[in-house]
């Protein structure tokens, strides 16, 4: 059985799964932060050789910003993409968040077996949850009026849609959800939210106080931006480049708000054990 | 555009959506009722030739039970399917649910279109609504406890699961549901039930204050039943053969009640509305 | 500490709070079943002595239906209320369901101190569950509609109708609330259902599919139920003489199903729990 | 009937209010407003004196902090309670949230009907919503978890513990409440969440994420914050003087909000609604 992990880089979610991997009996190793998980005291000297010689070995999300150096916000000394490559055991297996196709060829070439977590299904609709929570609290903070009985329009029915959709109903916002095939539409119903068609969204684009986009594609265009009132709320959840004009909407006066990245940002600690979890189904789908 | 229809066999379903047809602005020819919709009053006999050649010609579900004759429960004469084929316009589309192959090729051979509403997902999608509120009245009926605070397991989260899980958690019960990918596990949790692997569901079996098997499959062996408290209530949803091994269950005095083709029974005239949305669907689609 | 416990007469729900009691460490007699509780046979005379000169003695719900005789359907052998009074030991504590004033005068003029369970607010708030449950019951069953989608209106907004609303609204149905209190009304819209006054209800009566009356009073007269649409299902929660004109609406065409009791009808286990720990709540704050 | 209302002093709320009382039909006045509630210019002196003679005279929340000034702080210019005094027409009517008793004497000596909108039981209940809502925007932005999925504890089953417990339930957050009547443990668990008494909260203090007090009293001692777990957020909802030793957490290094007068803040443009709807029902049944 594998028995050593090293988390190399991230944040306070890389700090999480380390400390829930030490509960499940691995021996963890922490490389790239100031100060020990447990002490809070500032750390000597990290054993970079350890860790990347452990069994397994856990790298952030994303890997890397800048393709070039590991994304390590909690360290002063950095570490790059090279060195990593360079010093890593071939018998090692890799997790990451994002692995860039540049990566993936470097690893290959190494013979290092590596899996991007964020790709995995479970991961990406548990991390619907911060995601949706994240934008009910700007929808709270940024609004004049509470979430619960306005008139809110969720674009898209995907993973975030549905989550999102659930939890704007829990908190008594009249839902509407907007979706395209017949099939989403009756699933929007049959949830208790209100389904609109493509033409009914436009037609009815004016009504709303607060829109939520989760559609990866323009379609907040100019022209559907001139029929919202200007007292609407946009929050678009869409990753870039985001699902609106936002200049259109800037020189018409509607407040968007982009939010990106979420689930870090909102529940680092719960975003931590879902990867931490996400990478246990993966370790026992491959037999390590 | 296409302007007659007719609505030929069935039950209050079709008696439903020919009203709403009407509604719509369709003439509508009524074939195999006793009774006008109407007034109520026993009918003078009514024309099938017009029937055999309106624009649309819709059947019931299912066509037919025993591939002879038509389903036509509200009338004494009955109707073959051969009358119904040597007599049909092959212009005319025709809509049924689960049309059998043999139907399905003595159409084609004529050259006449036709559709089977019973395989689109939006109507499968809508049906598990009634089918979870019909097996909420048995959880209601058949259990000494409410189901407000009772233990309950679903087995399955596709269309009936989802939807049945939603409403056992809107009526205070703790719901846990069995599903076998990452996925679905992930998405229970964020709907707020409580996931359980096959593992764990075999493990925990013994639980439960009511089973709902949503799965086409013989899940319910006589080893898992042999695990079961028997003052279980199980009910089993899924279509023949069922997914209970109703014999063991039987004799380990646990009680099983199976409930198939709740839409009809519970609610039929959701069902009919819901059968005549999908034909609309297909009609835009069909761009008729 | 008191250790004996007597269980006379009733049904189910005494057995059931019976069963509970013995788990407590009571020593528990059961008198009035024909059958013993645990092996299901016959059970040999059982010692009335010994029952009436237990430490508590809980009478069933009601006590008795004709004033003459102990509420016992489960016996062959009745027992009248003399008996009881003449051979009950003056040390017992007595519990009732519905205490008649003859009764409990009875038992004072022994100096017999006894106690309504029936009267305590726990128990009325926590039977408004499975008596919630039993309408949604008779909903599902006698509409030809889903509950979810529907438009349902609940008349008064007390134990039972907050507790049907949220169930209703958990079900997906479009709730209405009438109320007449500012602050009822208040309450239902952030509990997430639609609050109506009697005003508006009176002039929107005719727009629901399934009016449910938990009012004592007869709120549905002769002249609303005019303008009820013949195709509403009524259920009436409230106990005699009935919120509703049932000869008006026989007259009129519209279905009203009086339920009453459905606690020990939908839920005797429940309903037994229920009794058993508001029994418990009175002891502790007697400090027997 | 009365015609003109003048509206003096507050926030948004206040010119929330003015429009809707606009859209009424009234004659409004606006004084203690810099700009135009309409064009947003800065505004040409307003007529105090038109002001104070208007049928109605709505006051702000609170009516003066110091009782001193009318609260204003959208003005430049204050306006003190005496010129308001000295000014008004007795025959006007004065709404006003908190009115002081001092200046509950000086309207009654001139003979000025008076109402305290903050007193009304509707106006107490709907500010629960926006209250529950600044809530869970602290527990999501001050957490690293989700609310979805953590332990929470609402303390007090009143107003605001009602509506705050759904809204966490509907987030789906394991929800506790803590209640001291066996009617309110009633309550709690019919409406879906996990009823504690004060000794088992006690006993069970340290396994929550996140605690919510609402109870205006000392609840949160130093004894019971010594049993907390350091890691857990406490959100005090309680008015002045508080509900929590500051001092006791703070040397224990637990981390407390106390978040007061949160519909202001949060949804002002709701808020105002509210106070709209308080006054039209005082009005009416004033007959005014």
């Amino acid at each position: 059985m594998f028995r050593t992990v090293s988390v190399i880089g991230g944040d306070l979610r890389q700090l999480t799964l380390a400390g829930l991997l030490e509960e499940d009996g691995y021996d963890v190793i922490i490389y790239g932060f100031d100060r020990d998980i447990k002490t809070g005291d500032l750390c000597a000297a990290r054993d970079l050789t350890a860790a990347l010689n452990a069994d397994i070995i856990i790298l952030p999300v994303p890997v890397s910003f800048d393709n070039e150096n590991i994304n390590m916000p909690f360290s002063d000394k950095p570490l790059t993409v090279d060195e990593l490559i360079s010093g890593i055991n071939p018998l090692s297996v890799v997790f990451g968040g994002r692995i860039s196709p540049a990566l993936s060829l470097s690893l290959e070439s190494k013979g290092v077996m590596h899996r991007d977590y964020m790709k995995r299904d479970e991961l990406a609709i548990r991390n619907a949850v911060p995601t949706a929570e994240g934008a009910i609290e700007i929808a709270i903070s940024e609004t004049p009026i509470t979430v619960h009985g306005s008139k809110s329009l969720v674009l898209g029915y995907g993973k975030v849609g549905k989550v999102l959709a659930k939890a704007l109903d829990g908190l008594g916002a009249v839902t509407y959800v907007e979706a395209r095939k017949y099939a989403d539409l009756a699933l929007i119903e049959s949830h208790g939210c209100i389904p609109l068609t493509m033409n009914e969204t436009k037609t009815r684009i004016n009504e709303f106080d607060i829109i939520f986009n989760t559609i990866p594609a323009l379609v907040l265009t100019k022209d559907v931006l001139e029929k919202v009132d200007p007292r609407t709320l946009i929050i678009d959840l869409a990753s870039k480049p985001g699902g609106v004009d936002f200049k259109a909407a800037a020189d018409l006066g509607i407040k968007v708000i982009w939010a990106l990245s979420l689930p870090g940002k909102v529940a680092p600690v719960t975003a931590g054990m879902i990867i931490k979890d996400t990478i246990t189904n993966i370790i026992g789908e491959l037999g390590l």
